[in-house]
């Protein structure tokens, strides 16, 4: 199935805000078999408006639309679609109270604008907004679908995967059977892996696809396939699977679209071991891609984040004339950091990063992006140097990602 | 003057990689009063290129595309410009001495799918790539153009700055000046602050332009001018910039666009104060937002990530008997560890979160969302409890913003 997207909204326009709904919803949708003819970012304008919807039908039967919807009152999005597909504006008493709760919830007065948000087309049939106040809207017409949802990434998100998603499936019962495997793969560079799997890839059957998905030194691969027998793609799918661990073996840290986050817990809690992190360049981030994960406080103890010096000695015991000789970038201060996390912690493992996020702080001999990690599982310590090209967020980033990568090559 | 812009590629099309470029290019034409009519996102494809061109050029006189000049064998952005524009493919000189020097300085050896990218349409004008192989390309037909840009961003910004830009601004010599104001607030909800700013926006000047940007509790107002008299439009933005700071008072906490944990940096460093965090439920990002300040080691010295109550104790000093009393989740336990934060860093003030971030974890009393916060400057402490809607995520980002906005009060 072909569809359109249609992105509303002055602010993505002008490029104040990057629209990630549009990738957001192809990603999601293609699973199904679903795939976007374009996107089309348009401004809050009730003729650009008009004139996007027309194009779109001109070539697909579906058009996603998100944003303009919001309680502002240049926001005309509404009123166009009533236009576009007749009827006239009606009060919503399921939006209404949606909207009601939502502010009482909140403990926020209810004013005229946002009341307005429970007025929709008469034309529509409304989807609620579990999460936020603009109601979602589904209109057809001779056969074609336009669902109108709001522009915030989180609401869509939510909203597409709880009840937009399913009801298009539903409408449109695709008859074909998709299927995903996802691996993630560290070790490579996008190129080198795409050679070590030149000859795998020619032997695929000709209706999975491979796609590399790669991020911060690590690649997700993801194999997809539609076929009307869910045997056949069953089978398929599962004697590439092996071949891919075949080939590339301990390299592939999980099966499935995980975080590495996600990865490095769940080996955590399946060996029963506690974490800890002191961190310095990195500055709070490792311990917040952990406990980003639902349920980390089973095995994440805390962190010491050690920006000065001080706290690394008095905190963490990192040793003054260690510090004061090697400096603070230094393999014997993040090795001493790791085991002082573990100390001050009580945990079994830990890990530690001092470098030079930039741009300021560098020097000859340890340059901005040089990163010293260490990670310590029981007695054991280990420890590297990494020279991190980019800016300052990507350099943390990237030193976040690698000395987890470092523990989980050490939990094995 | 009015632009197109069109995007071409599968992986973006497909949600691999979001498009950045043409946010990029309308903030950097903005300036120059263009606006962008709207952005078209399309697959690689002969039929997909020539239908968005006829698009674009029946509403605007320019056309910006980015894209689809890889060199990769399926990249037909190339021969299709050379369809719609006429002409041939000829080989451009300059295109290949510029590409032979490149592959040169990085000791690759030229192939063949790299050769091809001397290659260009003889009725286009070519401008050198100066900072990667694929050339850009710039046509001309009945007073109207088409430029032609690689789809890296670095090649793009790079070039667009450097050639692009000045080349577009010769060509159609506009007169207008443009001018920005942007203001941060907080303590409004985007409706509210609309009702507040509803007589103010009335009575502004026709030509000025007032933006809303929300972003977890803080909005970003940004107000645009394009006059052809700098004088008129400069002494409007003043006036209005005084309105502004008149009807909201202390609710702009910084004139320009500024991100939370640089203003605040900015308050303490002007102060000359320091700070450290004691985090629960914010598991480090709040140290993480602060450290994204290039810098804010003058002012941050670290953090204790307390996320087991025995951390809590033993680290910070958070009194035992209160943790069994009260529970991690109350406000004599945030206190404690904003004190314990100031004690064990030696600084100034703190910041203290102690929530449920959920999914799991919440009870009757303390539902997921439930977060105690503190902030401690000198001797005041001062504490909230907020109830905060959303995923794990969202809660942690709020409850992070929270915490800094009642710190940044205190600061005055």
């Amino acid at each position: 199935m072909l569809y359109s997207t249609i992105v509303i909204g002055d602010e993505l326009l002008i490029g104040q805000v990057t629209d990630t709904n549009s990738g957001w919803i192809a990603r999601h949708l293609a699973p199904f078999g679903w795939e976007p003819k374009n996107v089309k970012v348009i401004a809050d304008d009730a003729g650009e408006i008009l004139h996007a919807i027309d194009e779109a039908f001109a070539v697909t039967d579906v058009v996603l639309m998100t944003g303009g919807l919001g309680p502002t009152k240049d926001d005309i999005t509404k009123a166009t679609l009533c236009r576009y597909f007749g009827g006239e504006m009606v009060l919503n008493e399921d939006v209404k109270r949606n909207v009601d709760a939502m502010f009482e919830r909140r403990g926020l007065p209810m004013n005229q604008l946002t009341a307005a948000q429970a007025m929709v087309p008469s034309s529509c049939r409304v989807i609620q907004n579990e999460v936020g106040t603009a109601p979602i809207m589904w209109f057809e017409r001779e056969g074609k679908v336009l669902v109108a949802m709001p522009g915030v990434p989180f609401e869509t998100q939510a909203m597409m995967e709880r009840a937009v998603i399913p009801q298009l499936i539903k409408h449109f019962h695709s008859d074909v059977d998709i299927e995903y495997r996802t691996f993630v793969v560290i070790d490579y560079a996008e190129s080198a892996l795409a050679e070590k799997l030149d000859t795998f890839e020619r032997q695929m059957p000709d209706y999975i696809h491979l796609a590399y998905l790669p991020k911060q030194g690590i690649i997700r691969l993801r194999l997809t396939g539609a076929h009307h027998d869910p045997q056949v793609i069953n089978e398929d799918m599962e004697r590439l699977s092996k071949q891919l661990h075949k080939i590339l073996g301990k390299s592939i840290i999980a099966d499935g679209d995980k975080s590495l986050s996600q990865i490095v817990g769940e080996r955590l809690r399946e060996l029963g071991l506690t974490l800890s992190t002191a961190e310095s360049c990195t500055g709070g981030n490792v311990a917040h891609v952990i406990t980003q994960v639902a349920g980390s406080s089973d095995y994440f103890m805390g962190s010491v984040v050690s920006y000065s010096n001080d706290v690394k000695h008095r905190v963490l015991g990192v040793d003054q004339g260690v510090l004061d000789t090697c400096g603070a970038v230094s393999q014997p201060v993040v090795e001493q950091m790791a085991s002082g996390a573990c100390h001050v912690c009580g945990t079994d493992c830990a890990v530690a990063t001092s470098g030079v996020a930039g741009p300021g702080g560098g020097s000859p001999d340890k340059p901005v992006g040089t990163v010293w990690m260490a990670a310590k599982v029981g007695d054991i310590i280990m420890s590297q140097c990494h020279h991190m090209p980019g800016t300052r967020n990507q350099i943390i980033d990237r030193a976040t990602t690698q000395v987890l990568i470092m523990l989980l090559k050490m939990l094995g």
